[in-house]
């Protein structure tokens, strides 16, 4: 990602980066990501369950090396890196930023160990200090967008290393605890037939144009022409999707998409990533563990493909990134985070109304991964954040129960390719209004 | 694909079907595919070179089992197939028409010979052309769309037959030559640097409204609001091409999208589809033969992710499809179709202006493939055409050498996964005024 | 394969070939191959069903390719190859004699189309006859064991059209008659349980060691000690396989090899290959086509790991070869052969004694194949034929219904990997007195 | 593995074992896997490098497991298991003892940790101890020869704890070090080339017939005729394998099995596993790190294929396994084991001599993994020891220096596929007199 225009490099306003606390947020998310992997074993934190997910090590390690490369700038003529092979295998994807160890084979790398990463980690935060503390004004106005940045990439780390923890944990039949949950009551009051939101026809400005942190792929604002539609009111439920189930929803090629049938077949989905069928009722694995599947809450761990059936099957279909954002725009940024510690989405109310644009779980869209009219990546290795990713993904929008709150916005496009199923992901629905 | 609400099904205009023209018109076509066939040898139609090609024969077959399943109707209570095995044979992807014999496995069917299956195509032209001559009125008001539908399917099928021949002789260390080209002088004058043509910031209605044939995924049609866009005069050209080769372009991760540049390293692509480097001199495999590249031609035989890496290296980026639609507008409907029987695009003119919006070569948009506002597929088969295939593929727009005159028009969309390169495909670029 | 020392370059007798001989052999072989391509149609030659097995169409080229790169020498100076491209189409693995067209993608190979390849063999048919003719007696010497070996290979490939044909054909749902049987009665009576041979230990002089045409696997004929042993008078019936079925054979892991019981998770294998249970009874694919089983049948189309849990199901084992060599020296060349063209196994008598040691099915041995003490492959390409493939096959002995008669002997080497199961392959149990 | 018939179960003497002898053996084989896993951290104990390899952890957890299953024989009726899912998780391949965790997937279990396998292998050795402490004498019969077993099972894992984690930590770019070695003068005298043995034709006693300990596969013992040979006074060394690379041993077809040059073409072969060509020279990966390459030590991490070339190369041949044990009959059970700490093979010396039958390097065989002459796999969990792996296996004789000592015998039969490197296995040559 980089920095839309207006947040730092763009705007003289955004230029002033406030030093104290540009470092109170530093500490901040620095501190949030260790706190994440406390729960864990050393032996937890090496495993890489499948290529799309990564040791939560290697985020521990990643995260630091993004602050040793663009903020500290090490690696340049008479800079040492803390240790030369570090950036080779912390390094994600940036080629500008040199050779990469390869992603599916991240889970075989033992040393640096855990304690040796966190030691790394402190040096990082104790020298990101030093130059902050000590810096001209001048070199404040460049150092201060890419902290900025680095801390909302870390946010997404954070995000990352709860759903590839969830990944890894589940395939061990022991069914680990990362964090056991406050005892709750049984089910809930299954929530009523969602409501739905009625937009008419018009011409809406979309994307991010204010001040305040935003990628550059949520710009330029710009205009669009959106024809009149409703959206539901709340996202789909568990209680939903077993209906789904129950009337052989995956066992129906038409109500899927082709790539989407060939994954049900290939894959041989009959459900939700997590759910279980067992003894005639239904579970899921949550980081709590093993545990009864509860209809009120909101479908989650939702492939596009499975989201876009579940519309099908509805009568309905996704909406567009766009009108989500129309339809988001009164809605306020409310829901369960990250900081909830609850790490799962929390069952909806039984009564009706607008619920849920934020938090708990990402809503996907029908709306392929694409730059905005007047786009364009910027140069160097933040160039390689957003852009080149613009292709076979689709976006997401709002936000998850693993999204820490500070990091989520209204005009935020996350995105993945559409049979992902790992991140806490539903949808919402939206149909043509007269249909 | 199903046809448009206003192409048969919808209007009454449309619903009479002057049964003349009707048979004229399945006739040429049904002609037309069996002369395409004409210059192979049974053993050249058997094979399968690659999952996403099929064997000639199997295309003979298949659009015969179309006008069999879904014209004559046989399978339903008391008609017979011509044989019971074909349409699990023929049957493509329609999943409410029955099992599909595995795609991949097209290759290695070796009866009904070729023989057979034109046997077999002449019993289901009579017998469509008898149940034509002899229907109610009442009935043609049902069979009209569905034949013509047909026939639009099996032009589609013409094209693939040269694309996938085209594939499979170049696996042959011979070289086959599917039909020599009559003599012509080397290579021609290389066209001038493009001019663009500029629009300004409007609202246009795309999308197909008038009468006429189109496929259901060409409407609704529907208003946008475009930016202000300039297009280039021309497509690019084989020219352009191999200075993007000279200038490191397969070699330069940062000039391609990630999952494109991920294409380049995994198969080893340094040049378009069927370029080959020998003698210090770049030739290339045509339906004629091998040949010597003629810079002077539209480039073809790029990947979408190709396309998009060479709009980055000259500064520029692909159209929308809505932009392509808006910018083709005045332009005729003109250039190499299939009937030139050329099999190959031609050299662009020496000279500036606007070329080469309709034939010669398809041109990637920065499209995905996506349903218009208020879309939705059809019931049964036909409602497979189209709808299903709306994920993870690129619109293309314009024709090729490979396309019948009669099928293209300026709403035309034709999709194609991002990676493929095998198809008569190059590009026109785009980009943002003012830039 | 190389000649054995004794057969023609070792000892000088054989060095005399009388030309008449010879060449009526050379054509009569040659002419058989044309005769069992002949119920095929182009279509049928051109396809490759797995990476085992080769297109019909190769077949008859690669065993002129072996005439002329052998016999005729074409490819030194200044003696051409009737085509510079075939000897990279079909040459199948003689490193020493050039690169090789990737083996997995031969049936993508359309031209030269059979005719072609049919012309080709004519000509190679007239060169070598015009070479013996013209021969002076000295380089009849050298001409004579490599024509020998040519026809031997021959016999080698007529057996592999039948097989690779079968499995071609095998695919196809509409299950295509290669030729059709003469009717026969039904079921016959199966055979009673096997009796058994027993041998007391001893040493035995084992391999090839007379005059008369051998290859180098087959030697240097040596002494062995073999305990005592027995051997079943007959082969396996398909009456005893399924009774292994019934007896849950392909369900129980502590029958199979550990490899084996791999293959069976793997592939899913619940019977031998070309089995159907069907309408409660069991059917299998043969050349004249779909067909019952015959339960008096010898067991056909097991791999290795079968044979092997099949004989540990019996409470026996497979012998090893020079066992089945020992127990065999005394029975009669006799059974069901190629030119029987029954191109299937017969059913056993239903009478007690000595049966099927040659013809019908090849027998699996237990024994790796490996070198004989003293072997040594040969200089040059035909170094190549025998010894590189001692490792990870097991030997099978005694012809099968798709062997020439004349291509047979007591000492001769049949050898695959122990999964395969499309070669006529069946087994004889072995076991050891007083268990 | 099942014991032999005379270690135990068969012969009177040896059912009575010294409870202390018995104890201190199991005491000293337990603590030595644990002192092998001591200098790894938590982190290196997880993960698994490739499917033919297991983490440590999952060594320390299965070895526990085998005595909990088949001495406490825990999961009986009555007999709670440690934890209930541990089997599942800790079974490797005894179908009898029911379902296995998949062998590729055990890298992906972090549960249990390290400390807690450790609580399970005190559990185990507690509990052991005093059922042997406790038993009855009659009881004692059936423990004895099962702990016996258990134990040397144990020893297995002991060697593959050091080659799995050698291949591990060889993936890591910082080249982990596993134990530094004590520091050792540079490169030594190169060994003269080697003297050979002679034995003559003669008939052998082969396999395991005396008192002490064997596994059932090395039985019965039984005669065999052995043709004259002789074999190499010692292993071949890393000098003659520098000399076959130089000798483009690497690139040349006709030095290699069929089998083994596709190993070569596909995983790009170009010198044995963890050998580095760097600044002109050579080096290799070992467990005291990276170090330049001894000429003097013997060649090690070669496959079958490897040395099979190698042996073609020098004009030779490997020795079959019993040449090799008829060979090893006067030779000292003495060379580098794993009690040296060592961890890698020695230099040979400089003068000429019998070196090196035992301990440093497996030695390859030709021979194919085989039953011996009446051999036959026991009943229940131990029956599945041995006997089913004996297919495409070859036999390595000798031990080396990751095997324990008093693990190792001259009829100790080894074996592994014929591609696998990551084993401390070099090749020892043989050849026939008078070639």
């Amino acid at each position: 990602m980089t920095p839309s225009d207006d947040s730092g490099t763009g705007s003289a306003g955004a230029a002033t980066f406030d030093r104290e606390d540009l470092l109170r947020r530093f500490r901040e998310v620095r501190e949030r990501t260790v706190s994440l992997a406390a729960p864990l074993a050393p032996e937890d934190m090496v495993v890489q369950s499948m290529p799309d997910a990564s040791p939560t090590k290697w985020h521990l390690g990643h995260t630091s090396w993004f602050f040793e490369a663009l903020v500290l700038e090490a690696g340049r003529p008479g800079l040492p890196w803390y240790d030369p092979v570090y950036p080779y295998l912390f390094n994600s994807y940036y080629n500008s930023l040199g050779n990469q160890f390869p992603r599916p084979r991240r889970g075989l790398i033992t040393r640096p160990t855990v304690a040796e990463v966190e030691r790394y980690r402190r040096h990082v935060d104790d020298a990101v200090t030093a130059l902050v503390v000590g810096a001209e004004e001048e070199e404040m106005r460049r150092l201060g967008p890419v902290i900025e940045i680095g801390t909302h990439h870390e946010q997404q780390h954070q995000e990352l290393i709860l759903t590839d923890i969830k990944h890894a944990l589940a395939q061990n039949p022991l069914r680990p605890v990362y964090r056991p949950r406050a005892g709750e009551p049984g089910p809930h009051t299954t929530p009523p037939a969602t409501g739905w939101s009625r937009f008419e026809e018009g011409i809406h400005t979309v994307g991010h144009a204010g001040s305040g942190f935003a990628y550059d792929n949520e710009g330029p604002a710009h205009r669009v022409l959106l024809p009149a539609f409703e959206i539901a009111e709340r996202p789909m439920t568990n209680a939903e999707v077993l209906a789904f189930i129950e009337d052989g929803g995956y066992r129906r090629p038409e109500l899927w998409l082709s790539e989407g049938w060939a994954a049900v077949q290939r894959e041989g989905w009959a459900a939700p990533l997590y759910f279980e069928e067992r003894d005639g009722g239904w579970w899921h694995f949550t980081l709590a563990g093993q545990a009864p599947l509860d209809p009120a809450e909101p479908a989650c761990h939702l492939s596009y493909f499975e989201a876009d059936a579940l519309a099908r099957w509805a009568g309905a279909r996704l909406p567009t990134e766009f009108e989500w954002e129309v339809a988001a725009a009164t809605a306020p940024v409310a829901g369960t985070f990250v900081e909830s510690e609850r790490f799962h989405p929390a069952p909806l109310p039984g009564t009706p109304g607008t619920h849920g644009y934020y938090g708990d779980v990402w809503q996907w869209t029908s709306s392929s991964y694409a730059p905005y009219p007047g786009y364009r990546a910027g140069q160097g290795a933040l160039g390689e954040y957003n852009g080149k990713f613009m292709c076979n993904q689709y976006v997401l929008r709002g936000g998850s129960c693993a999204t820490p709150r500070s990091h989520i916005r209204r005009t935020y496009r996350n995105f993945w390719a559409p049979h992902t199923r790992f991140q806490f992901a539903g949808c919402r629905l939206a149909r043509d209004p007269g249909r």
